[in-house]
């Protein structure tokens, strides 16, 4: 294998680190903007598409552009595609596993879900001998590492993002994070891959945690109760659900539990019922070991995608229903607050479609709005 | 694929459904002593053996004699085995991976450790990118349900275990599973995967939970601390240690949430880290499943048993300490009691090596002795 490796940032860099280490393929090229002394550095991506020897274009540098373009085009010259960015696969995802079908070559994207966690592979090996008809999970470690901290040391949301970003934990512009846009992406992959659809960005629930504030999480730890943000997907006779949002856990539970950085993802098989993956959520090493895990599945033979359908559908986000805690000002959310809960209410069992459709008028009333859907 | 299955048992009929539902193999012969009322059944091997058409022999009988006779004659006849049987396994490991070698066949046991849980396939599959440096965890369903249940509940040991009796969890004769043996099975092929080696099974310490009270259960409880019983093995260099032992965990850890009769096994790995995985330890779909796994890996095209290597070594719990709580009337053990700790103490750090050997004389005064590492 004579790998073309987009990106010499933290991940690109232990990508390049673990497969010199293992002497598993040839990293030919690196590419990347800056002037980093490594002798495989080219800033002109022609170099490693001209290169007929280069099978194999191993894609970490992120964002949707110029990504996209550069996998595109390494598709179409007929390489192989290993890639960890989740945004551009999930926001490209029809156009990019058909085109790697056309070119009849390889598309693995394992450490985009999960960071070092073989979650998709585990989804789509799960799915050889059964059906999945659940997948939730805590699906990013800046979010949980907040969570955690707000909850053991009492800390407010503003001191814990500001400890996350001190640490590296969290970006400077943490919106990705905090307001649910990455574990979106992350469940999109997840249920197309799991439930063998693609569904449509725009229509998944997303709530984040950016107006969590520390009443909030004494109260619940009164109730013996940990907020952590999740990532869920639901199938049933074809109707697939798809949020994120905050929820509200036994203390006592295993997802509860989960410290730090960390991510626990599950899923649940008609067979071997619930299963679950707990590991670094994000990091330069275990994201690149799933990288790399991509390239030796590709040396071994793996020529497919995780799934071969991918039926669009509209999703059914009216199946599944929660009781919410909602603490706001706005006059709208007046008629669902049904039971006086901490800072702010429970309200009845609803389903996460009414949510949704009540959260948008409510967020133009009161942008400080917090929910968070009580676990069953 | 076409399949010789050995046992109709309770994974047995779980395999002989999945496959059927999948339609992912033949299931030719299925050999049982009992006149179970299905078209496949034979009460002779020898039909299996002799029938060069079958490629693969699935053993779920259990254990070791006629399993041991029946597996190397399949062997012996060029059929690959897939077995769930992890006393068979860990008995005969060098003979077995030896005779596959020689015939060419593949042989495979992912359903022997961890149930539903694809541990061994995890393993395997990490060591690809990465050196595995300890693995750990609740590998027996049966003695998590009856310490869950005892720390919950508080109820005495006897109570727990009848409970688990009634629900067919535990066996009728529950030895294999309250002293340990069954998860030492588990600890020797994890280590031997894991590590290239092949360990001795006198060498391994095991202590059960046979002798533990609810008395030491409640003290531990208000000390925040929470009992597990865990298998253990651990890389140094060229050093292997395993052990099987009561385990006191902080009460809010994610080992000692897990809850039932649920397994959580954990690798810590070069690059990714700690990985955890969770599921149903036990049970006939889970197990099954596993099984079915196992074949449709034999179908891809996978000849290797998880590892080439498997050096015989002498194991070095030596250089593993803990500090345990002991409780015992034994008078050999005065000198090692320090610090009142419930109705025991608390030993100074001491190496597992030292309290293996401690505990032959120990157990010869004092046959209800208990143990239990404080985890660091």
């Amino acid at each position: 294998m004579i790998i073309g490796l987009l990106g010499f940032g933290t991940i690109g860099a232990g990508v390049y680190e673990i497969i010199k280490e293992r002497g598993a393929a040839e990293v030919r090229y690196v590419l990347d903007i800056r002037e980093i002394g490594i002798p495989e550095l080219t800033h002109n991506m022609e170099d490693i598409l001209a290169d007929s020897e280069v099978d194999t274009v191993v894609e970490v540098m992120g964002g949707l552009h110029p990504a996209y373009e550069f996998v595109t085009a390494a598709m179409k010259a007929g390489k192989s595609v290993v890639t960890a960015n989740k945004y551009l696969v999930a926001t490209f995802y029809d156009e990019l596993i058909a085109l790697a079908k056309e070119m009849g070559v390889a598309f693995r994207c394992t450490a985009a879900v999960g960071g070092g966690i073989g979650w998709l592979t585990a989804l789509e090996k799960a799915k050889r001998a059964e059906r999945i008809t659940a997948l939730e999970g805590i699906m990013n470690g800046t979010t949980n590492y907040i969570l955690s901290n707000m909850k053991e040391k009492g800390l407010s949301f503003e001191t814990a993002l500001s400890e996350a970003q001190a640490l590296g934990y969290a970006e400077a512009d943490p919106s990705a994070d905090i307001d649910g846009l990455d574990i979106m992406h992350k469940v999109m992959l997840s249920a197309n891959v799991a439930y063998d659809v693609s569904v449509k960005k725009e229509e998944l629930f997303v709530a984040g945690i950016r107006t969590i504030t520390d009443e909030d999480v004494k109260a619940f730890g009164e109730k013996g109760l940990t907020c952590k943000i999740l990532g869920s997907a639901f199938e049933n006779d074809g109707a697939v659900a798809a949020f994120v949002q905050p929820t509200l856990l036994p203390a006592d539970s295993m997802t509860a539990s989960v410290p730090a950085n960390f991510n626990l993802i599950s899923y649940e098989a008609e067979h071997s019922g619930k299963m679950s993956f707990f590991g670094q959520g994000a990091g330069r090493y275990p994201t690149a070991a799933n990288a790399v895990q991509d390239c030796l599945d590709l040396a071994a033979g793996k020529k497919e995608f995780y799934t071969n359908e991918s039926k669009q559908i509209a999703l059914s986000n009216d199946k599944v229903s929660y009781r919410y805690y909602i603490r706001t000002t706005a006059k709208s959310a007046k008629a669902l607050c049904k039971e006086p809960f901490g800072p702010g209410y429970l309200t009845e069992k609803m389903s996460v479609a009414e949510m949704q459709a009540a959260m948008v008028k409510i967020k133009a009333e009161d942008e400080k709005v917090f929910i968070a859907a009580l676990a069953e």
